[in-house]
C-alpha cells in the first residue's frame, strides 16, 4: 500500500558543533518520502521554486517517491536557517523564508486519492484538513504540528485532530497542547480531542506511545556521534508510517514495530548532515539496528 | 546476603504544586534502606540527632533493617529544604542545615563489615573511601554521587571512583563529570576511571545502563500523579542494590532486572510524600508494577 505525504521540501542551512551545511536538501516531505521509502510506496506533495535542481528530484525518483505532486512554482524555494548549541536538543531559528511555501495550496494528482496511510507534516491545519478532503478512503491518518499552530490557530488545529487516527508530536508540544505538565495527562486530554494514538517524540529520550489501553515506551538508539538532528522528527514518522502501510494494517504489535523502526530511521538521520546518510541506507542495515533495538531494552519476566 | 548502606537520615521540608511537607523524614540512606528492606536484609550507617524521633526508628526496625550503624549524636539532624516547580524535575534548594552531619565520620559495626553488597550514597568522596577501607570483602560496590563533589573534590571521587564497582548518578552529574554531552561518549569516559559499570538516573525517562559490553535502556513508569520527586534516587538505588544482593550475583539479565526494580521502587515513591509510599508496599504490588515494565516496553523482534 502506499503512504501519501504533503510537507515541505526546503534548503536548509544548518550549524551544529560539528560542522555546517549551507542549502543542503532538507524539509519534512523530503525526510518523511526518503525515509518511508524503505518500506513502502511514497507519494509526495510538495512545491518547490524554480530554483530546484534537478539533482534533487532524481534522488527522490531513484526512491521510487512519487514526485507527481511536487508543483514546481515561479520563485525560490522554502529556505530555513538555523543552529545547534552543544547540547544539540534546541534547533535556534536565525531565518524562515516561506517563499514558493507561502502560497501552498496541496492539490492531489488523482492517482493519489487512493492513498490508504497519509500523514500531514507540520503545516497549517487548515492546508493538513484541505489535504483530507481529497483522500478518499484513508485507512490511517496521523499528522505532526508545532507551537506555532498550538497558540496561533489552535481551533483549526482541533477541527484537523477531530479527523486523525494519530498525532505524532515532540514533548513540549503535548504538554502545550493539553496544558497539561504531566506527560500521560496530558496524553489522555489530547486523545479526547480526536486521535485514537498519540506518539510523543522525547529525542534522545526514544519515544512514548499512549491509546485508550495502552502504554508502549520507546529508547532512542544510544548514538556517540550527532551530527544534525534537523528532520529527525519526520524521518521517525516515515519509518513508523512506510512500515504500517507495508503490513496494511496497523494493530498494536505493528505499531510498535513501526515506532521502533522510526526511532531506527530517525537514529541514522543524525549521524550525518541534510539527507546524506539517509539516503544510502539498505534494508540489511536497518533491520540490523532494530534488532539492536531489542537487546537494548530486553530483561526476562519474573 | 546483606545490603550495606552509608548515607544520611534527615528531615525534609518539602514543597511541591500538589502540597507540603515540615520535617518529613527523609535522606538518602532511608531512602535507600526501606528500598532495599524489600529484596534483602540492610545495615544502615548515619547519623541522627537527639531530635530524631524513636518513632522512626521503629519504622526502619520494622523493615528489619539493622540500625545499630546509627548513631545518635548531641545536635539536631540534618535538615533540608527544598521546593519543586510544575515539572518536578529540578529540586531548588532553600535551605540546608548540616547539624550533626556535619562532622559525620562513618564507623561501621563489626557485624557490617562482612556486608557483600555496599552502597555509598551521596556523601563526601573521602568518607566514601573511609567506608571501603572498613569493610572486608565486599562483592560489589556501587556509589551516587553529586555535581558539588565533582566540581569540589574531583580528586578525592576520582580516588574512590576507581575502588567501585558500579556509579549510579543522574544525566546531567555524568556529563559534568566526564565533560563530554553525548550521554554515551560520557558513559564511556566515567567507565575508564574505574567503575565497571555507570548506571544513569534520567528522572522521567527512566535510566541507561553502559558496561563495557553492552547498554540497557529502561524507561520510567509513566506515572499520571506524581507528588514528589525527593528520593527517587536513592530508592532506585535501593531496589537496585537490593535485587542484587537478593541473588547474589550481578551478571547481566540480573543487573537488567534490578534496574527494573529499581525504577519500580521510584515510581512508588514520588507518588507520595516523605516515605509515605514507600514503608507500606508489599512485595505482590512491587512484582505486579515489575511486570507492567515488560508490557510496557515489549515488542516483537523481527
Amino acid at each position: 500500500m502506499s503512504v501519501l505525504v504533503v510537507g515541505s521540501v526546503a534548503f536548509d542551512s544548518v550549524k551544529t558543533p560539528f560542522g555546517e551545511v549551507k542549502d543542503a536538501l532538507g524539509g519534512s516531505g523530503t525526510y518523511f518520502s526518503v525515509s518511508a521509502s524503505y518500506f513502502a510506496d511514497v507519494c509526495l506533495v510538495a512545491v518547490v521554486g524554480e530554483d530546484f535542481p534537478d539533482e534533487h528530484l532524481n534522488m527522490l525518483k531513484s526512491h521510487k517517491i512519487d514526485i507527481s505532486g511536487v508543483e514546481k512554482r515561479p520563485g525560490k524555494t522554502f529556505r530555513w536557517k538555523g543552529y545547534y548549541e552543544f547540547d544539540l536538543n534546541t534547533a535556534h531559528t536565525l531565518d524562515t523564508q516561506l517563499n514558493v511555501f507561502a502560497d501552498f495550496k496541496p492539490k492531489l494528482p488523482e492517482n493519489y486519492r487512493d492513498c490508504e496511510y497519509v500523514f500531514l507534516a507540520n503545516i497549517d491545519p487548515e492546508l493538513q484538513a484541505l489535504v483530507l478532503d481529497q483522500v478518499k478512503n484513508p485507512k490511517l491518518v496521523a499528522c505532526d504540528t508545532m507551537n506555532f499552530w498550538i497558540e496561533g490557530k489552535l481551533d483549526a488545529l482541533k477541527k484537523t485532530l477531530e479527523r486523525v487516527d494519530m498525532l505524532i508530536i515532540n514533548d513540549g508540544e503535548a504538554r502545550e497542547l493539553a496544558n497539561e505538565p504531566n506527560i500521560v495527562k496530558a496524553a489522555r486530554k489530547i486523545i479526547d480531542i480526536g486521535p485514537k494514538t498519540l506518539i510523543i517524540k522525547r529525542g534522545e529520550y526514544g519515544a512514548l506511545m499512549v491509546d485508550k489501553d495502552s502504554i508502549f515506551s520507546a529508547p532512542a538508539y544510544p548514538l556517540e556521534f550527532v551530527f544534525d538532528p534537523t528532520g529527525a522528527g519526520d524521518t521517525f514518522a516515515g519509518g513508523l508510517m512506510g512500515y504500517l502501510s507495508s503490513n496494511g494494517t496497523a494493530n498494536e504489535g505493528v505499531l510498535r514495530q513501526g515506532i521502533i523502526y522510526g526511532s531506527t530511521m530517525a537514529s541514522f538521520n543524525v549521524e550525518d548532515f541534510s539527507l546524506n546518510r539517509l539516503r544510502t541506507l539498505s534494508r540489511d542495515e536497518i533491520d540490523t539496528r532494530f534488532r539492536f533495538f531489542k537487546k537494548l531494552t530486553h530483561f526476562e519476566d519474573l
